[in-house]
């Protein structure tokens, strides 16, 4: 029986592991449970697995559902709450489905423990990749990606040699608004972008598949896991998202990982690795995928793409910057207070002026994101035309 | 530096073979070259790459180029000099390029004697799989499949747990006739037939990719390789070949191998196995490589497909006398004294009679495929309408 800590357990990652863990009696056992403010869920989520620690975002929220757990529940709040939930003595392994930089003292804390993680809070590498994957080797703990383009590099990369890696190929949807050019992006609606054509997630991940800065993201994201360097990690647009991700190797040999698009999938490899076992999925019918293309993405309209692959050249602590402006920034957007195309721009600027910022230590790398962060709200104040 | 043998070497799979071997200088040296009747290229085979051994067809042909070998190059000939090439004592692999079940004894004697092999010739399989694999389990002889759909199959099983296969998917271009209906079907040439929209190989093998037979003996094959049966070993039409199969796991993923439609490909894969190097081949492009469709196959019109099958689950010397049967009808087909269709219909008649000839030994298997010959042809004789 494997244990399990959960971070982020009310949102999409969360939800779905307990899917797949309700569907194997006997295999896991649910040791923490960490979530923010979704305290109903939470609640019900404790009751079913009954774990012996829920940590929820804030002491307030910790107060409201003290009464409502399990016996024998221990509830804790906050940072330190999650850094414990990461830290757990009786968890295998941290599944971490934080959303954004929350993710990156947690995830580090269960490699520094010696966890293995399963790991879909992309951020964390983004931001600390160089960090979180040292400690993790000193430690020993696996990192196995949830993400299913990255999932899908680890399932083509099985029984291979790192050293023939030719290129990883990340499959991109291209979002909602593929073909759009940049004067219909920006009219574009919070509530239009949400639509994402083949995944379900949450509107964090949606609205970066919007803007391909999800596809960034994962560029910095791979080159921690898999240690590869920006101009090997190519990423071609395939509508579909049958194809989940390719590898090319040294010999010209192309191999690709295909399969549903549900989250549970990847999870349950992450969870299952190295054995496979049954799943709980409809089958994948290669008939019915209908024909699968592949396109060129347009970085033109598209610009977060660039902005990704110059932050991860740049090194240091320009990723963390990326990704802290684009947090700003795209809660700007789904708030109504920034267009579409405000979202490129913020990341810009504030790329421009803090990507050189200190980066000698994991604190180092978190005062660089709150300090972007602040850049990022004031260079969208500012620049913002309603 | 790697020792080979090639058996078959002036043939589409011998000559590729030749082509990896002078792209990678000081990688081989080529000990021994095995071919029939085309004396002129064997002798400038042997000429570029100075073998200790050449073997021919007969003892006429062996007489014709005794003079015209390089100096301490040796000669042989026939069925003894076949085995004589395939247990040389200083090679370290043997590429077995022959042309059907000529390719029985020699593939055995290879792994009889401990030698890994680069198997295209895919009836040593189909016909004595059973004989072939059990003794290359004994003497520690690696089987590397060189068809490029095998091949695939063993890429995508790299560091996977064969308890884990759900089902190997053989992808078939369709042929140059899918699409056709069995009034269509009647009435086309060899010369049509012989148009593969896809791969440049043989004439044999190109017929029996027009009867989808080609498709039929790589089910079997794979039983035997991956020791798969023959409910989990699915075809599935995919014109293009870019895809070249796919393997689905217990948990629900597919991983495919694609490139480009190049035997030289999985042949340098057999050959630098478990290493990858750097290819002579142009690079596969991913987006240029267009839709990627997949169809199930026509098995009304394309009754071979059906039949290998039930060979297969017959077991025994059925996949012997369907392969035989085969040869002889496709030959008569090619030399204009049969039609299309009188190629299925041969093999059915065969198959009904001699499905259940005795299997216990080599030799029960070789008998077996003689007397098959001699049933194909009679049935063919006595059948065919003019």
């Amino acid at each position: 029986m494997k244990t399990l800590s959960i971070l982020g357990s009310t949102g999409s990652i969360g939800t779905a592991t307990l899917d797949v863990v309700a569907a194997s009696p006997g295999a896991y056992r649910v040791v923490a449970l960490a979530a923010g403010r979704n305290l109903a869920r939470i609640c019900a989520q404790a009751a079913a697995v009954r774990p012996e620690l829920v940590v929820v975002g804030d002491a307030a929220s910790a107060s409201a559902i003290a009464g409502r757990l399990p016996a024998g529940t221990r509830v804790l709040h906050g940072r330190d709450g999650l850094i414990a939930a990461a830290r757990h003595d009786d968890a295998d392994m941290v599944v971490c489905g934080l959303v954004g930089a929350l993710g990156v003292e947690p995830t580090y804390a269960a490699v520094d423990a010696g966890k293995d993680v399963a790991l879909a809070n992309k951020e964390a590498l983004v931001a600390a990749g160089a960090f979180v994957t040292e400690r993790a080797a000193e430690t020993g703990a696996a990192i196995l990606p949830v993400d299913s383009e990255h999932n899908a590099l680890h399932q083509c990369l099985r029984g291979e040699d790192p050293a023939t890696i030719a290129a990883l190929w990340l499959t991109a949807s291209g979002g909602p608004f593929r073909g759009y050019d940049r004067g219909a992006l920006a009219a574009v609606t919070p509530a239009q972008a949400l639509r994402h054509p083949t995944w379900v997630m949450g509107p964090k991940i949606t609205i970066d598949s919007a803007t391909l800065m999800n596809k960034g993201l994962e560029v910095i994201e791979a080159r921690w896991l898999f240690d590869v360097g920006p101009d090997r990690i190519r990423i071609v647009v395939h509508p579909k998202s049958v194809v989940h991700s390719l590898v090319e190797f040294a010999d010209g040999s192309f191999k690709a990982q295909l399969g549903v698009t549900d989250m549970r999938h990847p999870i349950q490899y992450a969870l299952t690795h190295p054995s496979r076992e049954p799943g709980m999925l409809r089958r994948f019918d290669l008939v019915a995928a209908g024909s699968l293309t592949f396109e060129e993405p347009d970085t033109e309209s598209f610009p977060c793409l660039g902005l990704a692959y110059e932050a991860l050249r740049l090194g240091g602590a320009a990723p963390a910057v990326l990704n802290a402006a684009n947090e700003i920034a795209v809660e700007a957007f789904l708030a109504g207070r920034a267009g579409f195309l405000d979202i490129p721009e913020t990341i810009r600027k504030t790329l421009d002026r803090h990507a050189g910022l200190p980066s000698a230590t994991l604190d180092d790398i978190l005062a660089a994101d709150r300090l972007a962060r602040q850049a990022a709200t004031h260079a969208l104040a500012s620049g913002v035309k309603p």
